[in-house]
């Protein structure tokens, strides 16, 4: 029998309600190839990181956070790059999730891209994400590397990707993505 | 006559009570030269950025750093490094501060420094904070770097800084900002 | 009378006879502003950098560089990337420079640019030469940001550099240089 | 039957005789577990990085070098840190490499330690390491990280690494590679 359904979560690294990134995410969910399923987590419910909290007790978004990401095969990201680096949504939800005693990225394999507004595609955000989740011993696969520059021309009205390179390039890196998982994941 | 006094707003990466980031920004405050000042700005009541919160009017804890950096004369950060970079509430106060039609980190003298439980004194975290407020067009005063590592064994039960070659370091990083702000801030 | 002429020391990343960024730095020469005068250095003739080789003597050609960039006043780099960070040939030139007793870029006004066969025009150098000079404390102008990508259609057979729009960024980018320059050298 | 032995390429980024690191690198060969054996690479007669030569015809030591990537079945890499980040001679011998029509780093196993003099070891020269190696789509082992740093007190006088704190981080280093290499390389 071949591989079982592979679980791919996917999570936004931008808040806004029409986030081209989410948008992306969303398309992402009708590109997998067969044998993958999307779900999208939430993370705009977490608290400000502060370990005051932490050492408070979990709060219930990190908890199910965490087992989201414990349960998933692949983990996906799509997140536009505020001032040459991450956004906050996003690094606080990885800092929330790494923290001892669970550490849901080791051995995880993750694919990321991003969609901006300018032409640049938000190539610094994806080196900075890698370098992060690499030293938490996550898989992130290197190629193809996807930007989604000039966004607001390649989506319509209602947030559907109706860009066909970039249907195409999201395809692609969902087909990798199916293999790296297959390869990368936890022996 | 000689320069006014100089305005330093202290950041502090840490949301953490007993930080003993924020416990250094305050000792950093007793050993600042003469003619200069600091006040430490709040930035735990910041929401998560979010652009469609912004659209809807700028909250009013963003405003008032907004306007507290407009006023200082430089901008002192102290933080912990969570996962190799930035604590998410350090980003998202930077990216608050930077969106349009405001840019204060622009022409604004910067000193960082960074205390950790561990050896290494959060060396990365400098270097990204580095990398943005630099490409905000802040002025990021290159050295002396101070890393203060080890933390707990520094200060006492009532987060004062007891370590002597650490009070030096920040005397001399201190001493050297105020040059340095004489010599960075906007023409 | 007016500041006297300023010397800018060009540097080139690339050691190819044909290369776009010594061509650009040949236009760059002929677009400066009154007031400034640009001599292009050589790194082709530099050893690759050893620590036995410098026990031994400071070699003529590192010593020529050395003084080359003592006597300017603002050094401008134009590279390529290779692998997503400098050229072997510009952190040679870079490393040999600075070693005791002299760091000529103490304090040195610097002003970057790149042009690429590709269309990102060597965004990631760039990052990483302002990480390395800044911490040399180098004062390197972040902005404007000049990125050449698709180079070949940029110049003509005989290297020069017939696109307008390039023209008019390093023109812009060259009189930033010279304010930059003014405020930043050594007080 | 087991796994055959496995072939591991040193490869040093300092060129000095009496460098740390390649003490260090020959200090891994004896430390090895059993199943691997190494050999160490010489970079010291590339010649430095010009498409000119290269379109010339390939350098006989890039050759070699190539040919000893190719063959290995994973790369072990000790170097200090100058300026930051990489060596020029490092970066040399991975630009030579990964020229096409070859890109041995594709699918290659990789682990980095450092040697420095001061207390760091080389933390920066690694990260710039990682981000370039796994961009190339090289498989760099996250942990242990290991760096020697305050190195001269830890060799003798002919260059033996004496300290058995670091020859047991060096022992947990190779113990983790061999298994990381039977896991990553090219299926």
């Amino acid at each position: 029998m071949a591989d079982p359904q592979l679980k791919v979560l996917g999570v936004c690294g931008s808040l806004r309600k029409k986030s081209f990134n989410m948008a992306a995410l969303r398309a992402a969910g009708e590109l997998l190839p067969a044998g993958m399923a999307l779900t999208i987590a939430r993370i705009d419910d977490l608290p400000m990181f502060n370990q005051d909290v932490l050492d408070a007790g979990i709060p219930e978004p990190v908890r199910r956070l965490r087992s989201e990401l414990a349960q998933a095969d692949g983990l996906l990201i799509a997140s536009p790059e505020y001032n040459f680096s991450l956004t906050p949504a996003l690094k606080n939800a990885i800092d929330w999730a790494s923290r001892p005693p669970d550490q849901p990225f080791q051995d995880k394999p993750v694919a990321i891209f991003s969609a901006s507004l300018g032409p640049l595609g938000g190539a610094r955000v994806q080196y900075d994400l890698r370098r992060i989740l690499t030293q938490l011993w996550g898989h992130v696969m290197p190629r193809p590397e996807v930007f989604i520059g000039m966004a607001p021309g390649k989506f319509d009205a209602d947030g559907r990707l109706t860009d066909e390179t970039t249907r195409k390039f999201l395809t692609d890196l969902l087909a990798g993505f199916r293999d790296w998982i297959v390869r990368m994941r936890k022996p």
